[in-house]
C-alpha cells in the first residue's frame, strides 16, 4: 500500500483507539451480512476502478451534503457558518476511506480503525483531529442513513471502467456489504454501554 | 387497509410508544436517503408484487437466521434453546411489516411504530409483547447488518410478477431506502441521550 500523508489519518498507529471486536466478532459480523472471499477479491476490483475518480466521487458526495442544509450543518458552527477547512480536512480522509475500504485487509486494524472513525463523528472525539469549532456531535440517525447515497452513488462510478455488467454488480455488492459493516462498527460509541 | 389480527401487533394503538422525531425530522430523514413520492409509488407496487409472496420471503428470512447461531441465539433462553412460540409469533408481525413498509403512509402513526419496533429490539421491551423468557437484548450492530440481507434478498421476490426491469430496480431501491430509515429509526433507543 502506498504510504499517505494525510493530516489526521492514524490508521494503523498508537494514536487509534482499539475496537471493543475482536477478529471473532468480525466473523460473525461478516456472516450477518453474506462477506465472503469473493466479496474481498471484487472489492480490490473496485479499488482499481475508482483509484483514478475519487475526487469526482468526492464531489458528488460534497454536492449531496452542501445541497442540503440539515447535512452541511455538521461542518458548521451551530449558526450557519461552514467551515472550510474542516470541511476539506476530512474530505482528504473520506478519499483516503474509498481506497481503505476496497484495499485494506479487514484486519484488527481495519476494525480499529472504523472505531476510530466512529468516535470521530460522535462527540466523543468529533472536532478534535482538525481541531475545529463546530457542532458537538453528528446525529446518530445519519450515520444510518447515509448507507443508502454511499452505495447508490457510487455505482455509476464502478460501470465506467469497460467491466461486464455482472463485474459491476459484484463490485456494487461487496461496496454494499462493506458499507454497512463499517456503519455497524461506526456505531459503538454511540450505543448505550452493553447494548452494541 | 385490511383490519388483521396478529398478536402484539399494535399500530396506530394507543400502546404505542411515541416516537422522539416528528414529521419534520422525518422530511428530513427522507432527503437523506433521496426518499420521494416515486419512492411511494414504487412501494405501493412492491406491495402489491409481494402481497401473495410474504411466506416464501420469511422462509427465506428465518432461514438465514435459523443457519447461523449467532442470529438465532436472540430467539434462545441464552442457552442453546430456541423458543418456537416466540419465533411463530415474531413472524406474524415481520410478514405484516413487509406489508406496512409498503403500504402505509410514512405519517407520525408510521413514526411512531418504527419506533415501537426499536423498543422491541432492545431490552426496553424485548420479550414482553410476547411474554417468553429470552435473551434481554439484540446486540445493535446486527440491527444495521440485516439492512443488508433485508434489501438484497427481497429482489428476486420484486423480479417475479413481471415486471419491467426498470420497474424492479424502482421498487428495489425504494425498499432499500425505506429499510435503511426504518433502521435509522428503530436505533433511537439505543443510542445515549442526545447522541441520535
Amino acid at each position: 500500500m502506498t504510504t499517505v500523508n494525510i493530516s489526521g489519518y492514524t490508521y494503523g498507529t498508537a494514536q487509534v483507539s482499539p475496537s471493543p471486536l475482536k477478529m471473532g466478532d468480525l466473523e460473525n459480523l461478516k456472516k450477518a451480512v453474506l462477506f465472503d472471499a469473493e466479496d474481498e477479491k471484487y472489492l480490490r476490483m473496485a479499488g482499481q476502478v475508482l483509484a483514478d475518480q475519487i475526487e469526482d466521487v468526492l464531489d458528488v458526495w460534497y454536492g449531496f451534503v452542501g445541497s442540503h442544509p440539515h447535512l452541511v450543518y455538521y461542518f458548521t458552527d451551530g449558526k450557519g457558518n461552514a467551515n472550510s477547512e474542516y470541511l476539506a480536512a476530512v474530505r482528504k480522509r473520506f478519499g483516503q476511506w474509498i481506497l481503505d475500504t476496497c484495499n485494506r485487509p479487514y484486519d484488527q486494524a481495519w476494525l480499529n480503525y472504523a472505531h476510530e472513525i466512529g468516535l470521530r463523528h460522535h462527540r466523543t472525539k468529533k472536532n478534535k483531529t482538525d481541531g475545529v469549532n463546530s457542532v458537538p456531535n453528528i446525529s446518530f440517525r445519519y450515520l444510518v442513513a447515509f448507507i443508502y447515497p454511499i452505495t447508490a452513488t457510487i455505482r455509476p462510478f464502478l460501470a465506467k471502467k469497460g467491466h461486464s455488467a455482472q463485474e459491476v454488480e459484484k463490485m456494487h455488492q461487496a461496496w454494499f456489504k462493506s458499507v454497512v459493516m463499517q456503519v455497524a462498527l461506526w456505531s459503538a460509541p454511540y450505543v448505550k454501554d452493553g447494548d452494541f
